[in-house]
């Protein structure tokens, strides 16, 4: 068992709903919208899951190739997610997050239909972010800080 | 129903792992660290995910502290999550994702304990990504394009 423990931080900023996040040193600055509050200095998170899950399987796309023996030169992919804001309104009982999300795959690569499918469906099943995604994933809250 | 749909795309960059991805126009790039078989350009797709985690509870946490009546200064959240990378790499059965995300809060205000956990407890039941991280998403194929 080699459990490896992945570190992040949010931090809220001065203005509106602003947010910087940090991870390793990597910075990601993520906003709202002026429709939904914000001030659209950067995307939101739920679209920050939306390119988490398309890098993931950007990542594996190009990790696992070699082992499918498919010449890939280009690999990207097209997602999109439903989600009704009325349930983080407090609007509507419906689900808060997404509902569902679907994506499109794009390969340039000189293989054929067929074996690229059979690759995706690889690409699907082995993407650590679409497993986080399809399975509930245990939220534990270790603490409440107030600082003065 | 108000149903919302959010959009993103991932696209592989020339060098090794190196993903761009893009919402409305925000770009973040993706990147794997080299013992993990990346350049190191940027934060990896899971370490993001704990990203959109973070920034979803503050922006709920800085859009509802008026109505908690919570002058909130500052908040800011440590996030960190267990992944046995064994799963991904086909060395054995355990899943490939994130099995368990564990959370520290923190706000400065001048609210009480008691009141800030009440609060925090809001926080976490009206976070999309929470929402949509415990929950069993829908994740749908909708095509497979081979590029020539």
């Amino acid at each position: 068992m080699a459990r490896n423990v992945f570190r992040a931080t949010a931090k809220s900023l001065a203005q509106g709903l602003a947010v910087e996040t940090e991870a390793r040193g990597f910075k990601v600055q993520l906003d709202e919208p002026e429709a939904l509050g914000g001030t659209d200095t950067g995307m939101n998170p739920v679209e920050l899951v939306l390119c988490a899950l398309g890098a993931c399987q950007t990542i594996v796309a190009k990790a696992f190739a070699p082992k499918f023996r498919i010449d890939l030169e280009e690999f990207w992919v097209e997602l999109e997610g439903d989600l009704d804001p009325d349930g983080f309104m407090g609007i509507s009982d419906v689900p808060k997050g997404f509902t569902e999300i679907r994506y499109t795959m794009h390969f340039r690569t000189n293989a054929s239909q067929e074996h690229v499918e059979k690759f995706a469906a690889f690409i699907e099943k082995t993407c650590p972010v679409g497993d986080t995604l399809q399975r509930p994933i245990q939220l534990v809250p270790a603490g409440v800080v107030v600082e003065h």
